[in-house]
């Protein structure tokens, strides 16, 4: 079926499947071979000049295509999505073929240039980028309409014809970089450089944020031992630890700026420019011109997409924030009946039950979360917001604002409405414990195990003995189309950002949540890493700079928990008995201190610079070369006159 | 002298001159005939490849010239300096030569394309980007040291050979932007599209940003009047006040930013790229290589300024605070004498003298503002910043400081430790006034007087009647070398920044501030227009996309207030009143509505776009269009494969 190869390769040998395609069963033969020819036309023919070949199995064929590309091919895409690469100087600049032989380790014949991952990364880019140009509609499907300029493989996918793409595993690499992450038990940093050439930078830069979220918990932690152990319950030794929080969450969220500014720089996408960004595959309205690129495609109001917004979102998160403060209320009816009950009858299972109500909660949050979570991306997505990043960033507000009043409500109550800060204590612990727990079970370890035995069943029917780094092409292929689909970094910020919520915003009741944070942190490095290299398909790499709302989410957190942890200072019976006379002064005291700290907070974040002298040094003299240059271009052109 | 043309220019005829040079009298000869050479030389040759003539007075050649460029030069200077204009499809971009004829209004014969402030900017540009090659001294003066790739012009000015560069005014469009400014009594807004045209970008946004100010300060002035007539004491009428005048204050700020956008993208600065900043004139330190640029010249240790900073501009800082509480006291003193003097011997006169020491505060502060202003200009200078940038961020940080301190001081001292509303009222009403009289008096009125008790003695001396249009080019030249030189927008923003201080920070005790501050304002925009025009030397044209840091230091002013403000409600007897019971409810419900009330100011300045969405559209078309051009280049390379 496809014969022609691309001009740019001289022999089939050089075929090295980097992507799969899955078509759906039963597509039509013209479907099939006008996709593919396009695939593999010439640029100039508007092609994506991509190399294509079908997957033969035990089987036959199945509608399942390997993807590849000549090296020419692969580096040509490099310029193209605006690649950054380190140069033989050691200074990052933007790739260009023409400039190509200024790269460290390039050479004509070092097919390792470019990662494995930025090579999918380019493919998955050509093909997206693969426009209709005359057709009017997919051939064979006459109801899935194209028009000049539209993705062809984003119509595809939304008609339902291409089933998935997906990048391939690295069998070997894979096995490598298991055993450096997780493979043998040690003390140190994660191979992050290694991460980032496999899965690339966005899961990289999420690994590098666990790593030194842990890492800056531990003095947090350190000192929240000696709480517990001696039971400490003095005033000032809580303010100490509080205040100490306080400050210090600040000073890690602007240290992890400079953090990342020096992980991007080393990965090149710190100076990478930001693509243009192309409608979501969801968006649909009525044909129009887009008055930015002036190309004709759907547009839709936008007075339509603020009604949906306002009429029809934003009362049904109230009313899930309704709901859930609702559940609130029954849950401390269980705590008052558990309370009642071991009053009645004291026994080790009456003092046991005592902490039911709360693990019940527990539970019942996460569940929430998960149903919420669904509801929100079927709205968001209903909403039908153009772009990608538009998308996301009302999906994070939604499920954001519902998580933090869903989680931490009941804890406000009992702080500020009950005054008991025992309970709080406990319910606290029992929260943060129980979500650890249930996390950890729902997002590894069960996907794992299902996957385990999925991948036993499969090798039982096709009776093979071999390791995966033994497994056919084809073998490999059909397992890991079967394999989940890994569906972004959001869940595993969402979760680091609620724990750190049950860090902060309490601190100074329950000084040991940052030793829980801690241990979990380290199971979850584990879990995560396993779950990426075997629960789920390879997720394509994406290139980030940083960890983007995230870091306004945590600061957001870091604020909150400035008031916070003041008025619970401020409530407490030993500061009380500081002001025997007065309540007002004690009122004012603490507000003052609050003021003075949220402005200590505000002037350190702007002290503090983003990015480290030395990656400021580094941009400065790359944009002192660009500038310079261009002055060059224009003094030869006016010598020229 | 200096009799090779550039060869760009086919006669003398075309010279028009821009910007004026004056060397100091008795500067060596080869001195001169050297700059010169330099000044005229092809651009092949390092030279700026500018026209320059001396100037023929009656009393002789005074070392003062003429600097002009022929059109084409001055083109290309524009594309040097990055200019944005507007095209014929009424879209702006980076004008180039080789696309100048897409330009609106652009004809070969059209020398009005650029105006005169932009020709201006790029003859500044063009001499101040004039380094030496070879030399390793200005020849004629041994000691004054050169290195190649230093600006010549910066080390003429530092060295005392070069008086002053200025530009010229233009006598016809000055009557004609006079006239339309401020030569006739009219209701409506000022020309600032003209206004930039003759002054630049800089001077421009001064005046946008004071109108649009005292435009938003007339609701709050509206508002504020029938408190005074009306005599109003009630409670809740203040509470209304303050809380409008906290939400409104937040929304001025948020919609000038958007009014900023509208002006910079029209003037096209909004869309020019950053130049590479050169060593600030003052700059000095031994040699060595520049990190950034690879280039030799001065450098500084960055310990050494931090030194510089933190012994001893941090303590004189201090001091100079410590000193200005201290004039405090005496002020409070001397009120506290007059107090008694009133009670003793009860007169019109004594009722006078109430008043006298807030006038004498007054004068002492404002005297005390202009003494520091110096102390912090010396000292920033001689902490020896590289960049302009950072000295101006330093002088400005010590500068507002101070003037926060020493203007608001003993009105915070009233409101909060002394609790005397009534004393606090009279004392803001004779500290706004006062200070708003001397600087109208300060900064125009007397500049004004000299300059024209000056004019005349001038013209007496050459006995002409001409008026200022009339004057021959020698005349009019002797005339403006002779005028102040416009510092900057500094000081005429830092009035604003104390102004919307005095109308916030205590609101809710004088609603009538907002009046004076507008009928300042109203005169103000008068005056300084007359400054501009009429007292001080045209000043050079400076592009910029923003009012910078007074951005900052607005929104900063606008938080404190909601905080001082929630104070004071807090504190009135009315709010008292509404809490018998607890003074504790009282203090908690301040508290809790000023936290809400931050909490909104922060998700405006969230929610409310910094452009409006047309702007957006524009700039996002402008990016599409430039990230097209980049991947045509791609593709064309590609197939050229």
């Amino acid at each position: 079926m496809v014969e022609s190869w691309s001009f740019l390769d001289t022999s089939e040998s050089n075929f090295r499947p980097l992507v799969v395609i899955e078509l759906a069963k039963g597509t039509k033969e013209e479907t099939i071979e006008w996709f593919t020819k396009r695939i593999v036309d010439k640029k100039a023919n508007g092609g994506a000049q991509l190399l294509i070949k079908p997957l033969v199995t035990e089987n036959g064929v199945e509608n399942i295509y390997l993807v590849g590309a000549s090296h020419i091919r692969l580096l040509l895409g490099a310029e193209a999505v605006g690649l950054v690469k380190e140069c033989s100087d050691n200074s990052m600049r933007t790739f260009t073929y023409s400039s190509r032989k200024t790269f460290k380790h390039f050479a004509d014949d070092n097919h390792n240039f470019l990662t494995m991952a930025e090579c999918q990364y380019i493919i998955k880019h050509e093909l997206e980028n693969l426009r209709a140009k005359d057709e009017k509609m997919i051939p064979g499907y006459p109801q899935a309409k194209l028009y000049p300029g539209k993705s062809i493989v984003r119509r595809l996918l939304t008609s339902g014809i291409l089933v998935q793409i997906f990048p391939l595993h690295d069998r070997e690499e894979l096995k490598k970089l298991c055993y450096s992450w997780y493979g043998r038990v040690k003390i140190g940093y994660q191979p992050l450089d290694a991460i980032r050439c496999y899965f690339g930078e966005t899961i990289a830069l999420y690994f590098g944020f666990l790593e030194y979220f842990t890492f800056a918990l531990i003095p947090m932690a350190v000192i929240g031992i000696p709480y517990y152990v001696f039971a400490w319950e003095d005033y000032d030794k809580y303010v100490m630890f509080a205040t100490f929080n306080l400050l210090w969450s600040t000073v890690i969220l602007e240290v992890w700026k400079r953090m990342c500014a020096i992980l991007t720089y080393r990965w090149g996408t710190l100076l990478m420019k930001r693509q243009f960004e192309e409608p979501r595959p969801g968006f649909h309205g009525v044909l129009g011109i887009n008055p930015v690129t002036g190309r004709e495609e759907p547009v839709y109001s936008s007075i339509k997409r603020q009604l949906r917004i306002y009429l029809v979102s934003l009362p049904f998160v109230c009313l899930c924030l309704y709901f859930s403060l609702y559940v609130m209320m029954i849950y401390f009816d269980l705590e008052q009946w558990a309370l009642d009950y071991h009053k009645e009858n004291e026994s080790n299972f009456s003092s046991l039950m005592l902490y039911v109500p709360s693990i019940i909660y527990a539970v019942v949050i996460e569940i929430m979360n998960r149903i919420y979570r669904y509801a929100a991306e079927f709205l968001t997505s209903w909403e039908n917001h153009r772009l990608e990043s538009s998308y996301q960033n009302h999906l994070i507000l939604k499920v954001l604002v519902f998580n933090f009043l869903n989680c931490f409500a009941s804890l406000f109550y009992i702080a500020f409405v009950l005054f008991d800060m025992k309970l709080l204590r406990q319910s606290l612990a029992t929260l943060l414990i129980t979500s650890q727990i249930l996390n950890q079970f729902a997002e590894s370890l069960l996907p794992y195990w299902l996957q385990k035995t999925y991948n036993r069943r499969m090798k039982k029917r096709t009776c093979s003995t071999k390791t995966d780094v033994d497994l056919s092409l084809a073998e490999q292929v059909t397992m890991e189309k079967e394999m989940g689909t890994y569906l972004g970094t959001f869940d595993d910020y969402l979760e680091l950002f609620l724990q750190f919520g049950y860090v902060s915003l309490f601190s100074c009741v329950y000084p040991l949540a940052a030793v829980f944070a801690v241990l979990n942190n380290i199971t979850e490095i584990y879990s995560d890493a396993l779950k990426m290299c075997r629960v789920y398909k390879r997720p394509f790499a994406e290139p980030t700079a940083n960890i983007g709302v995230w870091q306004l989410a945590f600061e957001t957190m870091s604020v909150i928990s400035v008031v916070t942890n003041c008025i619970l200072i401020g409530m407490s019976p030993e500061v009380d008995a500081l002001f025997p006379d007065s309540k007002m002064d004690l009122v004012l005291t603490v507000a003052l201190i609050e003021h003075l700290l949220l402005a200590m907070k505000f002037i350190m974040a702007f002290v503090i610079p983003d990015k480290p002298r030395d990656i400021q040094m580094k941009l400065a003299k790359l944009e002192f070369e660009s500038l310079e240059a261009l002055k060059q271009q224009v003094r030869a052109f006016q010598m020229q006159l």
